[in-house]
C-alpha cells in the first residue's frame, strides 16, 4: 500500500519514540522576559520580531525530541501581515529542523474556496508549506472533499474538528441526531474519507481533532474511527491528563498525537519549572516540560511501547 | 438605544439605496487580460501585485454604488504572506473609499484563541481593521462569545454561518435535532446573541450567513431571527435570484445584504457583458453588472423601498 501523510507522521513518531505535538501559540504577554521589552506598548513589528525569536528558540529545543509542531494561526494573524511572515518563517524553520508541521487554522469554505485554502497551505508546492491543516466540518462534504483531493495529491494531511476540547463544544456537537451525537456523524464521515485513502500504516491522511478533556468520547471515537489518525488537544493547561488520552492509541502506541501548547512553550512560568529555570533559562524549561510530558505518556499510555 | 455595527451598515444601505455586497474573490486565472501576463507561470509576487491593482480597481468602481465589500481571505492566503499584505491594503483602501468591509474568513477556535481572532480582525484598533468578520459555529457558545465581546466593544460586526449556500451544507446543517434542523438551533443561538445587543435599528451586531440558494429556509430563518442581520451568499453564479432573496428583508428593505462575487468582479467574461466591454473595459463591466444587480433587487424585493 502507498505511503501517505500518516505514514510519514508514524515514521517520525517511531524515530522520536513519542507522540508529543508541541503547540506554537505565541502570546506577547506570556513571552519570557528579555524577548519583548514591554508587551503593552510594543508595536506589531516589535512583537513579530519577538515571536520569530521565540518560535525559533522553541523549535531548536524540541526538534530532536518530538515528531511535530502545531503553530496556531490566530496568534500570528493577531499581528497583521507582519505576523504572517513570522508564521511562514516558523513553518519553514521547523521543516528545516526535520519537524512535521500541522498548521492549526480551522479553515473552511464552500467548494472552490475550500480548494484555495487547501492549495494555500498544504505541501511543498504551497506558499506556506505546512504538512497538514486543521479544518472545520460545518459546511459539509463538498467543503471537505477539496482538502482530501489536495492532501492526497500532495502527500499532506488534514485534521477535521470532530469533538473539540472546550466546554462549549457540546452546545452543538453533543446534540443527538437519530440517537447519536452530531460528533459521531461527523466522525463517521471523516472515517469514510480516511478508509478510502488508507496507506500502508492502515491509517488514512484525513484525521480527526478530539479533545483530551472528554476521555469517554475519545475512547468511543477511537473505536468508531479505526482508520483515522487523531490529534488530541486539551492536554495540560486545559485539564487533560496522560491517563485521559490513553484510549486514543492503537496497540502499538500509534494513531494519535497529543498536543501541549502553553504547558510546554511557557513552561518558564509554571510552578514546576519557574524557580529552577525562570525567564533567563526559558529554553531549559521548554526542554524539561517536553521531557516530562514524554515520560508521562510513556508511563500511562500505549505510547510506552514505541 | 445605542448605535452598533448594523446601525452603520443600515446608514450605508440607506445612503446607497441598495443592499448589494460586492465580494472580492481575486483568482489569477480569471483576471482581465493585461493585469497578469501568464497566470500559469506568474510568481506569488506578480500575482499579489495584480490582485492589488484589480481589487483597488473594483473598489474604485463600486465605492459610490454599494454599501459594503466582502474580501474572501482564502484567495489572498493562497499567495502566502505577500497575499496577506494585499488583503490588508484592500481592506484599508475600501475603508478609505467609504465602504464597510466584511472580511470573509470563517474563523473560529476555542475561547482564548477565538479572542485572538476577534482582536486580529475587528475594528480600527486591530491590525487588519475589518468592520466585520464571518465565523463558524461548530465550536459552540464559548467560541462565539469572545467575538461578541470584542465586536460590541469596538462597534464591529460578526456573521455566524447558519445555513450555507453550498449543496453539501445539508450533510450536517439539515439533520434534525429534537425535530428541527441543526441550522435552526444555530440560528436560535445567534438570535439570542443579537437580541442581547440590539441597537437603535432593532438589530444586533451579530448576524447570520444564510444562502440565497435555499429560499424556503431563508424565509424560515428570517422570521425565526427578527433581530439578526443576514448576509446572503449564493446570488448569481451559484444560482440564487432576486426573487429568491426577497424573504430576507424586513418591510423597509433592511436587515439583509446580498453578496455577489464572481458575477460582478469578473463580469467582463460573462456573456451579458463580454461583447460590449471585454477585458479592456473590465471596470465598465463591473459597473454595469453592479447596476444591473441593484436594479434586479429593487424590482423584485423590498429593497425597492430604500
Amino acid at each position: 500500500m502507498h505511503r501517505n501523510f500518516t505514514s510519514h507522521l508514524h515514521d517520525a513518531i517511531l524515530r522520536t519514540k513519542t507522540p508529543v505535538l508541541v503547540g506554537l501559540d505565541p502570546r506577547a504577554a506570556s513571552l519570557p522576559q528579555g524577548l519583548l521589552a514591554d508587551p503593552d506598548i510594543a508595536s506589531f513589528a516589535e512583537q513579530a520580531k519577538a515571536f520569530e525569536t521565540f518560535c525559533r528558540g522553541v523549535i531548536d529545543v524540541v526538534a530532536p525530541l518530538v515528531p511535530a509542531v502545531k503553530p496556531q494561526a490566530a496568534f500570528f494573524e493577531e499581528l497583521g501581515p507582519l505576523g504572517m511572515f513570522v508564521l511562514a518563517d516558523t513553518i519553514l524553520y521547523a521543516r528545516e529542523r526535520g519537524l512535521i508541521v500541522i498548521l492549526d487554522g480551522k479553515r473552511n469554505d464552500i467548494g472552490s474556496t475550500a480548494a484555495a485554502y487547501a492549495r494555500a497551505y498544504l505541501g511543498q508546492a504551497s506558499p506556506w508549506k505546512a504538512d497538514a491543516l486543521t479544518v472545520s466540518p460545518y459546511l459539509g462534504d463538498d467543503s471537505l472533499e477539496p482538502f482530501v483531493d489536495v492532501a492526497t495529491e500532495r502527500g499532506s494531511g488534514v485534521y477535521v474538528l470532530v469533538k473539540t476540547s472546550n466546554p462549549g463544544g457540546k452546545l452543538f456537537q453533543d446534540r443527538l441526531i437519530d440517537g447519536r451525537p452530531l460528533y459521531r456523524h461527523v466522525g463517521d464521515y471523516v472515517e469514510s474519507l480516511s478508509v478510502k485513502s488508507a496507506g500502508h500504516t492502515g491509517y488514512g491522511p484525513i484525521g480527526a481533532v478530539v479533545g483530551a478533556t472528554y476521555p469517554e468520547q475519545l475512547a468511543e471515537l477511537r473505536s468508531a474511527m479505526p482508520r483515522t489518525p487523531l490529534l488530541i488537544p486539551g492536554f495540560g493547561t486545559q485539564g487533560g491528563t496522560a491517563r485521559d488520552v490513553a484510549p486514543a492509541f492503537d496497540d502499538e502506541g500509534l494513531g494519535a498525537i497529543v498536543n501541549n501548547s502553553r504547558g510546554i512553550i511557557f513552561a518558564h512560568s509554571r510552578p514546576e519549572y519557574k524557580d529552577k529555570f525562570g525567564d533567563a533559562r526559558w529554553q531549559d524549561a521548554v526542554e524539561a516540560a517536553t521531557q516530562d510530558m514524554i515520560a508521562e505518556l510513556r508511563a500511562e499510555t500505549p505510547a510506552g511501547k514505541l
